[in-house]
């Protein structure tokens, strides 16, 4: 199966390039990658994993992306979703090559099309596009990722770990969320593009559901730690949210205005609204891992916690 | 069952109205209606057939919407979809009221949700609506009525049935699209309605399928007359479309402008893109009442034009 990644070089990218180079399903790999960033470290390193890696535009070069994607079979998407032109382009491109499947940029939380997260509606902008131009598809979210779901210990000896440290608490602690391992979204992905119960279906992989309470009290156990709580009602997150969305709308929608409004609307979805929940997500028409692939083995949460503990972590966006 | 309809006095309110106060289930029937409408002479028909008429507004009275919605299991949309605020308004009040299914206005062609026509644009921005409050939903789509889908006769002896005479040809008459008699659309809705596996899902209820060329072909037969093609290139709707939209977008998006994009928007998906067949229609999620129902006997597409030959034929939107 030839299989093209595109922003390859991100999280989620490295991740699916890592299980599907290592996995015993013959997928032979390819990475679209900008031509400025041919040089970059993590290209060098994606190509001693036996990936191809070749140096393409993705905008006002339909006919170059074509002849690119000649050939095949899925295309998986990992760009950054602040923006939609490039990966439009590559869905047009894409259904003119004949892809059996393209996986759009998701890999977040379940969450409803509008109203919650401007990166979910800019993201259903690209998944509309798809469907009118009757692309097939599958869309991949993931929930919260194990790395970025664990609040600072006060030693802060959990901090080299903690890129994007959670430190609002919903409303009493309650409200529970599905977390899973961004070492398994790669190994999720092997099987759901290789899996014709998923075609133009929306799919959500996840490893375990915590509440806010529990993760703490677990890291308190095994660092020996007290975690103060910060606790944060709901009326409160909305007049975030509110007032950052007054800033977004009279801004040039440059990145930080996007992050600014972003960031609580994250919170929102995953820990205040809860959509990230698999009855949500069942509501929303996804479709379950568990139910599609009920003997995987994902990494437990408690081991990933023990590791981040033990030293042992790795931070994400590391070299960045 | 309790059930409320709102937009009784249209054509699919009717047909739904006509086909579950007749039905061997039990349905308890209430019908919103505007205060300035109670007085119609539809609104008495509603009556007669043994349906609770309530006069309410939807905008601007949350309360008393929630209220009347008490006790309800079913909501129906048959709205008409040139606004979103009024059915907005009956979604959130619906949800309050514990509403079990809500069935927002539909009743048309499967389509992609952006980019093909403005009037499914404004359906999804209320189905977005209700999926970000966790409303429980079926949509139901039904294709093309029957009613519609005729041509003129050269004597002008079927002009009486045709309110929408279908006078545009596309390409060379070999596209096909699903039809459905406008009497089947309430059958289906009694069916899906109190069917558990159409829960949050889209639902394509459709009774045949035909090429405009067949149906040309068809009615040349049954009448004795010559039909002649009106064939249209696919460029010269697109080019219709692009001016219509032109014309929309610097208008006050009253109804004529709405009108005027709609019109040519509805024969691009039906007859030209072939939105409305079984296979878009399963790409873009729906289940097929041909799976659900294989027992159910809708009205045959040819009993039909034998009817409007015979001048047994009833116009839609007759009286208005």
């Amino acid at each position: 199966m030839n299989v093209t990644i595109v922003g390859a070089t991100g999280e989620a990218g490295l991740s699916i390039i890592d299980a599907l180079s290592s996995s015993s399903n013959e997928f032979k790999l390819t990475a679209f990658v900008r031509p400025a960033s041919i040089n970059k470290l993590e290209v060098g390193q994606i190509k001693n994993k036996g990936v191809s890696v070749v140096p393409i535009n993705l905008e006002s070069n339909h006919e170059g992306l074509v002849k690119a994607l000649a050939g095949q079979d899925v295309v998986i998407s990992c760009l950054v979703p602040f923006t939609t032109g490039p990966e439009i382009a590559l869905a047009t491109a894409a259904k003119e090559a004949g892809i059996k499947r393209f996986v759009p940029s998701a890999f977040g939380p379940p969450c409803p099309p509008a109203g919650v997260m401007l990166l979910r509606e800019l993201k259903e902008n690209i998944i509309n596009h798809v469907k009118k131009v009757y692309l097939p598809y599958t869309i991949i979210d993931v929930g919260l990722w194990y790395q970025v779901s664990l609040p600072p210990l006060p030693s802060g000896k959990i901090d080299y770990a903690l890129k994007f440290p959670a430190t609002v608490v919903a409303e009493d602690g309650s409200h529970a969320t599905s977390v899973t391992d961004l070492r398994d979204v790669g190994k999720y992905v092997a099987k759901i593009i290789t899996d014709e119960r998923t075609l133009n279906k929306y799919v959500f992989a996840y490893n375990e559901v915590w509440t806010q309470e529990e993760i703490h009290s677990h890291l308190e156990k095994v660092s020996g730690e007290k975690i103060p709580r910060n606790l944060m009602p709901t009326k409160d997150i909305e007049a975030t949210i509110a007032d950052a969305q007054v800033k977004y709308d009279a801004s040039d929608k440059s990145l930080p205005f996007i992050f600014g409004l972003a960031g609580p609307q994250y919170l929102y979805c995953e820990w205040f609204r809860q959509d990230n929940l698999p009855e949500p997500a069942k509501y929303l028409g996804y479709l379950s891992t568990k139910d599609l692939y009920p003997n995987f083995e994902p990494i437990k949460y408690v081991d990933y916690v023990d590791e981040v503990v033990q030293g042992k972590g790795k931070s994400i966006y590391a070299d960045r």
